[in-house]
């Protein structure tokens, strides 16, 4: 996979026109898109309706009356008016409204001019508007209110709250306890009003960029949200040695780069740029100084935008391969029960890391054993056949004898693993097609191989295939690839996923787990902690396999939340040893060690149906059931808030349902 | 209303046969019923099974195993068979089996175990099995899981939960303010059980009855609680002077009272009856001592139960009024879109608090006015007349002269009003059949009455109607009564009323107010503090009522929260001035001062989708809002959870969604 082959990401960079006297016309956004901008964003309304509404408070507030009413506007108090350039607009409703004012008549004036403003926007064809935030925290359940009636205006009008990234500037060297977990704040005032619209799709945040970046947890947290227009005023830029404006290093990393993969993309608005606010750098002011010229005239900023968005760092394996992949629900695969397509043995196959190391763990186990023996080898499972190729070109490296067997009951796969037998290799495959707890091997086997892993490890009933399978082994020291699995959990905020569930009619739709390719994500636990919870190995010291109790599992944790978030669900991974040292991860703390850029495995999802808020300094308890009965296989999950105290008591906050995905389990 | 009224109440008391050797037979009922006993409890198995069972544990646990086999009962294992006494019989699973073991083998074992017991219990026809609850609290999500896969077992079979009144003694002495919140330790227990298992409505509580009781909160909380049994030892009874056992006054009033008030009445199970464990009182020790017998012998226990309840208090007016009703959910009357029927007039009618206050009330008025001019009195919205008579009868009382309306939109209504005026106004009342905001009498009206009020005051439209009809009023001082009304809320604890919301499917079930006689609740704040939310009063000083803004309100409130609990949703009440000092109220706190005894109105309740978990010393900020459009008027809610901590500190917990009644708004 060639990295460099990164295409030119596309992004949208629009210019904010703040508060010219005119009207908005077509040549000003022209003149804007002759610039390079893509876009131009401003003010709906003039001062003309500021004067008329200062007026109509004034009288009401003198008649005692809380609800006077407000006439819609009128053409002299705007600065828009329908035309087809009216798409290349975002406009702002006026500043001044007030929706979370304390006094019922100001807040209730503001609410009139807000839904009026919505009602003329979507009017003139302008389906973005950005509203500023409250600009009292407290208030934020009242600026909410007001702001969920206003989406029943218009279903088409995305409304995008503009909030900072911080409330105050952040400053590392002052970076108590307390002032980390204050950082959070402004995403805080988010969390309400997302709360109290219900995830409303069209609802989203105009993020202001501050000159400080925020601390690592609070960038990270706004990754995971709905953030659709990032506003960076030109104060933000620093001006370099050669007088010309750039961004920080960290603007440009942990911002711009990090936060332009946020789907979909945000619009970048950039402000401040006809009167530059930006700040001279230490060597710029030396360069000043000295006589040389500031370079920030108005198009530097663009100009600085569309370099850097050029020169982009190339994407990831995981980028590449997830491409409109992330966070993306797909149910699991139940190979077992279904017959997999060639298309989806052909997604698998794609992967080379997985069969690299399947190779390494059968040439290992082939040297460990007498190399004069022939050794009966066995992929039971076989799909389309890789893992025997695997197993073949192992049997070369290694110098040793092996008798091949091939065992899978999808009887279309089987087609596949005939044509290549004769093809490839040579008839010497015995091809047996049944299932793998039935099949009767002339000869004992001594290495039997498998991959019948889900994104839980379990999920996809390898413990059930192999235990029926088990008999089979040469009693004699048989062993099966993979040795072991584990699985692996962690708490997650997910508000993107959540959103999705939420629209989902099927009433089990929150009791299912998912598999997805986790991306606006944050993993809460301190540490970014991930819990293994229990093991499965092969094979058993058991003989008697009538019941499936053995296959029962539990495992709680406890998790601690050193920052405030609200919990959406539970990420889960997996890990197997397939031979020795040689393993398989999906954790991603462990997989660039184990399993580096292997893509086979996405992460599974379990949903939490009411999202748990969790304050600082908290802790989450998550139990896990693996429950099974005559027929399937399920998993059961709960989880528990609590706030640990400065005196170490735990208080209980809240408590989920027992979520069951027994309706939705897995057909042993 | 005759008080003395009151029936002998029904109470089911059954006689605990704890451990007898032998099976239980048809004749050991019919014993305890020959005795006065309803029915029996008593243990499913014997020590055969636990013998059985500790072996399987201890070779399993040798082997390393577990999750061993375990066979289902044998014949020489159980102590019931089926027969047609066993609905006689609510039996109690093997109390040694420990479903919250640390022990993964014991916790499994234990499990199997249940199961079986239920299936062998529901074969043998019996529908109420006892389980004692966990014994490690912090185990309880464990226990609860295990409790909700037995539930898939039988539809029919309810398990009840054996539990503590209160986990340790509780001593008044020492009640220090800790000290009061764990008493809510084995509540807390309950709580995770009933949410883990959904408030599924076959899991239930067996009380345990302490011999000292718990404090007033959490006697209060248990009584919202779905419980089924009060498991009462003759450890919990006292010797009298006379020698017989009794229980204390507050066993008697606090406890048993007012328990067996809960719905269904909770069955009465004595258990130590055979082998008194009772405890002379004082004056019974100086008794004994100068040699007076002893007389707790086993039937003085059920004698003395039967006694109380032959001499249970007489039901006070709302247990009368409300028999069927508490906790019944109804939706709140729209009697301005809807014509009612005859029947609900005539429950209203039914109450005479409402009219008394009411002719007090227009007695008043006329005194306050000139003696010599005859008054114009209009009744608008005058159902069958019964306002219409109360005038009539403070005119009389009054000596005053009025000219008397009456107006009504309801056609059915109206023919009710035209044969009494017929039969006994004499005709002397002007009838009009109208809607009163179109209405235009021929003279200014000087007194409009009206009764429009709903559970929550504003509810049923009352300011929309009076603002429509206050053009008629007399510009000279004419006036309404009610002069004002206001609103009031207040969170609470309704288990049942969320368990039995749970189960509709009506998608907006969550989202709607209903009129319920509130019963098994708990008002959380401190102090049941109820918030006065807002006020209409009339007339306005307004002309121009073509919109309606001005009869939008909101009201945000913040209520304490000393001890723990679940907000399943919110109380609303209202308080109305008719006139001068002459009010109503269907507050808890100032009905019994301002119009006693009225029960024309039940209480209003807010649901909330999901229940907010509030630990010890926690805030709630609850906002309401009344909101309208051209065509509608609807409520909004909105509840926020705080804990405060002892710095002051105040933390966010938890956060509603935004509720609203939109959907099912009332029309104007
Ligand atoms: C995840 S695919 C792996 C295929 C292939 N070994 C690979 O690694 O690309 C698992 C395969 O096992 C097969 N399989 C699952 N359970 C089986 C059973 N009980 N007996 C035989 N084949 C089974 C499925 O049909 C499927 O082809
Ligand atoms: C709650 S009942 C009270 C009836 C009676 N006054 C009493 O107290 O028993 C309200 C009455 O007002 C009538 N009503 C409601 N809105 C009305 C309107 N806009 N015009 C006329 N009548 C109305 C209803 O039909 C109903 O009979």
């Amino acid at each position: 996979m060639e990295l460099s082959e990164t295409p030119i990401p596309i992004w949208y960079v629009g210019q904010h026109l703040p508060t010219p006297a005119e009207t908005l016309v077509e040549q000003t956004v022209n003149a804007a898109v002759a610039n390079n901008y893509d876009f131009v964003t401003t003010y709906l309304t003039n001062e003309n309706l500021q004067t008329r509404i200062k007026d109509i408070i004034s009288k009401a507030a003198a008649a005692g009356d809380d609800h006077p009413d407000v006439e819609s506007l009128s053409a002299d108090e705007v600065r828009i008016f329908p035309g087809s350039y009216t798409t290349q607009i975002i406009a702002y409703t006026s500043p001044w409204i007030e929706l979370d004012s304390e006094d019922p008549l100001v807040a209730e004036v503001s609410k009139s001019v807000l839904l009026h403003e919505i009602a003329y926007a979507s009017y003139c064809g302008i389906t973005r508007l950005v509203v500023l935030g409250p600009s009292r925290p407290q208030n934020a359940s009242q600026f909410s209110e007001v702001l969920n009636s206003a989406l029943a205006i218009s279903p088409f009008m995305q409304l995008l709250v503009q909030l900072p990234i911080v409330e105050e500037d952040y400053d590392p060297k002052q970076a108590t306890e307390s002032a980390l977990k204050n950082q959070l704040s402004s995403w805080d005032t988010w969390n309400t009003i997302r709360t109290v619209c219900s995830y409303n799709h069209n609802v989203t945040i105009a993020l202001q960029i501050s000159t400080r970046l925020p601390p690592a947890h609070v960038l990270s947290r706004w990754f995971t949200e709905p953030v659709r227009l990032l506003h960076i005023s030109s104060a933000v830029f620093v001006l370099n040695a050669k007088g010309y404006p750039v961004l920080s290093q960290d603007h440009q990393t942990k911002l711009l780069s990090k936060y332009m993969k946020i789907q979909p993309t945000p619009y970048i608005v950039l402000a401040d740029t006809l009167n530059s606010l930006c700040v001279p750098s230490p060597s710029a002011s030396r360069a000043l100084a000295s006589g040389s010229p500031r370079r920030d005239d108005p198009l530097s900023f663009i100009s600085y935008i569309r370099h850097l968005q050029k020169n982009q760092p190339p994407l990831d394996v995981f980028e590449k391969v997830g491409q409109g992949y992330q966070d993306y629900l797909q149910s699991p695969l139940q190979p077992l029960a279904d017959n997999l397509e060639s298309l989806t043995y052909e997604v698998f196959e794609r992967d080379p890391v997985k069969y690299d190391q399947y190779e390494e763990a059968i040439r290992l186990a082939l040297l460990d054993r007498d190399p004069d023996t022939p050794l009966a080898v066995a992929v039971v499972g076989a799909g389309r056949g890789p893992l025997v190729q695997r197993a073949l070109n192992a049997e070369a490296s290694s110098g040793r004898k092996i008798v091949m067997y091939a065992i899978e009951k999808n009887p279309n796969a089987f087609v596949t693993l005939q044509k290549r037998n004769k093809e490839s290799w040579g008839g010497r495959v015995t091809l047996v097609k049944t299932d793998m707890r039935v099949w009767s091997p002339p000869t004992p086997i001594d290495i039997l191989i498998s991959e019948l892993l889900g994104s839980f490890g379990d999920n996809e009933l390898s413990p059930e295939c192999l235990d029926g399978a088990q008999r089979v082994l040469n009693k004699n020291g048989g062993i099966t690839i993979p040795q072991s699995y584990t699985a692996h959990f962690t708490p997650i905020m997910a508000p993107k996923i959540h959103a999705e569930l939420k629209l989902r009619k099927e009433p089990d739709a929150q009791e299912t787990p998912y598999v997805v390719l986790l991306h606006a994500v944050d993993i809460l636990a301190q540490d970014q902690y991930i819990h293994n919870a229990w093991e499965f190995s092969h094979p058993l010291q058991k003989t008697d396999f009538s019941g499936n109790g053995h296959n029962v599992r539990r495992s709680k944790a406890t998790f601690k939340i050193p920052y405030r978030g609200v919990v959406h669900g539970i990420a889960g991974y997996f890990e197997s040893v397939l031979y020795g040292n040689v393993e398989l991860s999906t954790r991603p703390d462990t997989m660039p060690t184990k399993s580096a850029d292997m893509t086979s495995w996405f992460p599974i999802y379990f949903p939490l149906k009411t999202p748990l808020y969790v304050p600082d300094s908290s802790e989450m308890d998550v139990t896990f059931w693996r429950e099974t009965d005559q027929r399937k296989v399920w998993y059961e999950w709960l989880a528990e808030a609590y706030l640990r105290l400065d005196n170490d008591q735990r208080i209980r906050l809240g408590l989920s349902e027992l979520h069951s995905s027994k309706q939705n389990g897995c057909l042993m």
